[in-house]
């Protein structure tokens, strides 16, 4: 079959790769109808430390059940499924209690797996992982459901993880797919004052239309100062940090109000002063997404009209120009791509 | 007035000092009836880092309202009040919602207000510090409203900002006052399972009188694998870190269950590494509690005999043997000290 295949900094190319099969009897293969290119391949492609090193890449995919192993159960042949972006065991304690990506026999697609920019992928432990999706491969809400593999999970993950009780202030850092579908999460909650705070005015205006009442584009300290001065000198009660640089961390830290949360889901490459912030009792919560625990629900709105988070996708390319898609994403001209077969 | 005074690395002595009095229109003037000693004002006998460092001492105290200045509207003199550990303005927006220890013109007794191991104290910001108590200064109930000023609130704060929703398992690191009190706090609360993690036969006693339902006296590692154990590979839903030392911040990582909540509130001289605990899941909370949020609520608690802590204090001392009160901590023979007048 043809896959994606990172052959070095800035080069993705599609090449011929053995075709996946069953290995084990939870397995399934599955045949893929759409993947994204999330900020984590970006970080593989630029040669930036992280878990996406090649050769195969892509975590983000819907497709249909081709084959499964002797013992899975939940899902079958010719199913249509939609999989987090790691694949869980599904019954150790960690799972069970809905930290799956903690499973000890977990991990990443396109790292611990197969790629997901590829014709099929091998889903270890189908069972634990994959999720049926209620509808056929044309489906217009394909695009919907595939931001449920990861970003739309993460937004969601970021603004549960980091609020409770409810704040009535956050503010978003970074305007990335999922800055943006924090965004979508908080405003879904009822959050009555959302800040996004990005330097992108197409990626703003989606943020708008996903509910941010107020856009910050100036950077550094007077962008700090805005959500400052717009809160009475407060700052926000709860903080998504959804970039992962150490300057998102220290803005983060700048514009939360004392006693408040900083949710980090940026996949963060630098820290936070644990002192500092426990002197001012502000709590850190965030991680790596359990998707599998969100799938469900957020798969239920997905397909009664509630949710749709589509519009972090604003480009379409098929498989064999997955390359310009990187770069595209890169230069900025994409907020995110979606890859057909 | 006579003062405890601190006047050296092991040494305390009690003196005449200058007696308070009315500086501020919103000052109050309290005549203390009853004050206690903390693991903070230890570190500061024995010369570690901390606020403490003298030559007054001393943060938590109950007493009657002696004079107020022309301004304060909430207390009257002859009333019989209880402070937090640290004064705060009541009016800026750190206040108002709750996170009155980060109070820009707050401060602690002892450090940036006269200390409460004195038969005087000056409250700045009286009205928004002093909380009325509704008997008189001869009750039974004084030492149960005195754990109020610091370490039950302490113990409350680390189980709420911590734990939502409730877990049903907690492990406590440390069985000082602030560690026992939140055991005592999660027992309240319901949780079924609860660790104490110590290593003084009477203070696990008072723990267990407490609600903890698993002892735990083996050190380090083995400590560490008999909560994971008893838990069955897991860790607990949430960790209270009740010492601040590093040792017990990495205890606290080591028995936390992933997707699960440290709560510190051991006033940390150590670090968590907020990579780790992203990578995790981790939620860290805590911090200095604000007082002053618990304590309506609390103390209506202890008027009402729903809750009474003081069993921590077990060991009583006038005012001029306070040195023995602080070396008897030191050395273990008491958990904590009530200093009377």
């Amino acid at each position: 079959m043809r896959a994606a295949v990172l052959r070095g900094t800035g080069r993705v190319t599609v090449d011929q790769v053995p075709d996946p099969k069953i290995e084990e009897p939870t397995d399934a293969v599955v045949r893929v109808v759409a993947s994204g290119i999330c900020g984590t391949d970006l970080r593989g492609y630029l040669g930036r430390p992280g878990p996406v090193r090649g050769p195969r890449c892509g975590h983000e995919f819907i497709g249909v059940v081709a084959n499964v192993g002797s013992s899975v159960r939940s899902i079958r042949p010719g199913e249509l499924v939609v999989a987090p972006f790691m694949f869980s065991d599904g019954e150790c304690h960690r799972c069970v209690h809905g930290a799956q990506s903690s499973c000890a026999r977990g991990g990443m697609f396109g790292v611990a797996a197969g790629g997901a920019q590829a014709e099929g992928v091998r889903v270890p432990f189908a069972d634990g992982t994959l999720v049926p999706v209620p509808f056929d491969e044309h489906d217009e809400r394909i695009p919907a459901v595939l931001t449920l593999a990861d970003v739309m999970a993460t937004g969601q993950h970021a603004v549960h993880a980091g609020g409770r009780p409810t704040p009535k202030t956050m503010a978003v850092v970074g305007d990335g797919p999922v800055g943006l579908c924090a965004v979508l999460a908080a405003s879904r909650l009822g959050i009555e004052r959302i800040f996004l705070l990005g330097h992108h005015e197409d990626r703003l205006r989606i943020g708008q239309k996903f509910g941010a009442t107020d856009l910050v584009s100036l950077r550094g300290a007077e962008g700090r100062a805005q959500v400052i001065e717009a809160t009475e000198g407060a700052g926000a009660g709860l903080v998504v940090e959804a970039v992962g640089e150490q300057d998102a961390l220290d803005t983060a830290m700048a514009i939360c109000v004392d006693g408040g949360a900083i949710s980090v889901v940026g996949g963060p490459h630098g820290t936070l002063d644990s002192m500092a912030c426990s002197s001012r009792n502000i709590t850190v919560s965030g991680g790596p997404v359990p998707v599998r625990a969100y799938l469900p629900a957020l798969l239920g709105e997905v397909v009664t009209g509630k949710l749709d988070p589509s519009a972090v996708f604003d480009r379409t390319l098929k498989l064999a120009d997955v390359g310009h898609g990187y770069q595209a994403m890169v230069d900025r001209h994409a907020t995110k791509v979606l890859i057909t077969l």
